[in-house]
């Protein structure tokens, strides 16, 4: 794969950057539990990161297509496609847990070639690229070597996230795993990156819940695709399977499977 | 309750700032998953950080007693005694994540009247006491208002706490709640005391795992005790019902009770 352009990681990083302040204003407001406005602070953080940093991507890239969690699509049929979630976690934002990330993905003709993970409030940014391996803050990470699905950690968000059709092979993960945790969001994702965590099972995601993941993982070393084996695109049916060694997301996907 | 003296909450300030930069040192050290050595990097960091807590204990106030998770138990018959876990919430610990907490509490006569929950990556600190209203970096907190469970948002540490007596009690809560959420530890607790969580449930508990939280979320206007509904203390059963409003507190112990 060719390497991806300097001036996209740059732009990247703005996004990011653009992000930050909104996130941070918004973040541990206080909010009555009768509160019936139509918009929360998650609602109203979520959509002006959202139009900030669409407006960066619109004057710098005027050609590429966008596809954002809350401001839909537009000219997603571009080589080129930026896809956002500013805040993907939006349960552990509401609660004041800073476990939430923003994610920002560059998709190259729908397969994810960029993908960046930022923490606003602990001041934490994985990136990473095709041609650029995956840092935290500036400093090189790498994933941690794990043969054996009982060596090693899990995570997945939590187990209402799984239907009656995937549930059951998250069950036989959490069986044969060292260590099955619930509750990272993609935080857990960005731990595979920086070799803490092993292994992260998921399904019902939507492509701005995972495209960032991708070349994070895939640039510090590990291996994703969906629960099939398939690579993982803009187009996939919203199961991921990422790993931190290729040996122990080939025993995972095999488990899934069942 | 007479006020816990202002000399204890300097002192535990100065617990909390010793074991803050030993667990710093500690948090993200690479470990191999085939590691064999005896002592994980989060069991050393334990450790230290309660050798130097315990020291500076027993310089202050030779005559209290020290009930500490790593190191055990010295004088714990005497009227004051400091309860103190480095390191809650081992397993985000080792998997980098930082929802881990210091919990340093002083029971006079078994009762918790002082409490700190620190987290050392995030430099929060909450400390709470009799007379003391809890303060999250020096700021004042307060519980929000909540007067019924299906408005609740509810965390558990995870369904592996709970053994087949007390797992029924968490489900109906989880079934109840407008969101019942896993993986915080005692993170939670101090996210009660802030007004954004409105329940946490746990079960299996040891003195050093809640005894620092009831001040917290007591002196922050919420409610705690044992699904009995009796005082949590010392010698407590290690089930923990904790809420931010009194009228909820009730209705879960109804709740967790059947």
């Amino acid at each position: 794969m060719t390497a991806c352009p300097a001036e996209f990681i740059a732009l990247a990083h703005q996004l990011a950057d653009a992000a930050r302040p909104v996130i941070r204003h918004y973040f541990r407001t206080p909010v009555d539990v009768d509160d019936k406005a139509d918009a929360s602070p998650v609602t109203i953080a979520d959509r002006e990161a959202e139009t900030a940093m669409r407006r960066l991507i619109m004057a710098a890239f005027p050609e590429h297509g966008i596809l954002g969690e809350e401001h839909g699509r537009h000219n997603t049929d571009a080589e080129y496609v930026w896809v956002l979630d500013p805040i993907d976690g939006t349960k552990a934002f509401i609660t004041g847990k800073p476990s939430f990330g923003t994610l920002i993905a560059l998709c190259r003709n729908g397969v994810p070639i960029l993908g960046v993970i930022d923490q606003a409030i602990t001041n934490e940014r994985w990136i990473g690229g095709s041609g650029h391996p995956t840092s935290l803050n500036g400093q090189p990470v790498r994933t941690r070597g794990c043969d054996a699905l009982a060596k090693a950690y899990a995570y997945t968000t939590g187990p209402e996230y799984f239907d009656d059709a995937t549930r059951p092979g998250w069950d036989r993960i959490a069986a044969a795993v060292k260590l099955a945790r619930y509750g990272c969001d993609c935080y857990a994702y960005a731990l595979i990156a920086t070799g803490f965590v092993d292994l992260v099972a998921e399904a019902g995601l939507k492509p701005y819940d995972y495209c960032a993941l991708v070349p994070v993982i895939e640039n510090a070393g590990g291996t994703v695709s969906d629960w099939r084996g398939e690579p993982v695109t803009l187009h996939s049916p919203g199961t991921i399977c990422a790993a931190g060694d290729a040996r122990l997301h080939a025993q995972a996907l095999a488990v899934l499977r069942g």
